[in-house]
């Protein structure tokens, strides 16, 4: 299947079989994920994986009780960090250096750049240009899925302080945005399964210049 | 080349060479653009294709003049939607009934809960909701140029307020959050296509349950 097959086969799953994924499938969509891009490559965010069947009934009744909460293989909760300072830059720049065996201290520019970023912007601005780049690896763990053969359902409805508090995310300085359950569809009880997909047109969609 | 191994090729592209993308490539890649998921299906945002070189120069100073902007083949700037409303709705009702084929009374329930989270949001955010489905649609416009062997890179490193008055988008109902430059490598002149890839280490960003 080409990439634009495997992204027209998938949808998203309202009902899943509770079948689980292969961890070699898990891992690709993991790998696809940690090799998002972030403004600047700051990755600010975390992704939380949940496999653990007791957990994903704990976050159901946050999530409307989906039935993809607790038919999916795994849950990914993007959550993005709710401060950024500049104890997280000095992190990723000893990050940076080490991966590409360079002193620190070649890095000091960059640091000032986003150092400025971070300082001149409000916190609430901060949190929207971090929810953003989680969004930018959902798009990649989606894309993913739908190589790999696995369903998905990327998912919003659901109240963020409750899973925050299930997961104790709140404290680790996290927010959670966005879900995204893996597994496999339950055909026979989707009616989404077979519906036709629908989107935007392109003439509607892109405008040319 | 495996869907990972295409992500892990990809770069953020700092200096293009300003050859063409062939026009099939492009249009794979505002395929899978047009594919992207989105909360609900709305679709909150379009996608400005620039491909003339007159255009491309009148964006450059809005974007701190960085090379990449007239070095490229096609520019994709993402741009939401600055209000939505039930008109916005009613166009998609009418879009999902004419592609499956049902009648758009079908789709009342559907329809009225999107009216109840557009009506009971701010105008802000609703902007921060819509401009995080346009980075999934980044994400997929990503994930596919590395796909089909075009280079990217994703660019929040510009002035909104500029780019759209150049094309014209505040009068639309749109604002800018990040272009998506496309095109190749110009590698003896980018510091960075020969960098080791900096990503966090899975350990840190993902947490396990």
């Amino acid at each position: 299947m080409s990439f634009l097959e495997s992204l027209q086969w998938r949808y998203a799953t309202k009902r899943m079989n509770g079948e689980q994924i292969p961890s070699e499938k898990l891992n690709n969509i993991l790998d696809a994920v940690q090799l998002a891009p972030s403004s600047f490559g700051l990755t600010p965010y975390n992704v939380i994986v949940v496999q653990d069947p007791a957990v994903k009934a704990k976050l159901a009744p946050h999530c409307y009780n989906q039935p993809q909460i607790n038919e999916s293989s795994a849950l990914l909760i993007f959550a993005h960090w709710t401060t950024i300072n500049a104890e997280n830059v000095a992190d990723y720049m000893n990050e940076i250096a080490e991966t590409r065996g360079i002193p620190v201290e070649a890095l000091a520019d960059f640091s000032n750049v986003i150092n400025g970023k971070v300082s001149n912007s409000s916190v609430e601005d901060l949190q929207v240009w971090a929810s953003r780049q989680a969004y930018i690896a959902l798009g990649f763990g989606l894309a993913a899925s739908a190589v790999e053969g696995v369903d998905s359902t990327p998912m919003e409805g659901f109240n963020p302080a409750g899973v925050n508090e299930a997961l104790g995310l709140t404290e680790k300085g996290l927010n959670s945005v966005c879900i995204l359950a893996l597994g496999y569809r339950d055909a026979a009880n989707d009616y989404l399964a077979n519906a036709k997909k629908v989107r935007r047109n392109k003439e509607k969609l892109f405008v040319n210049f």
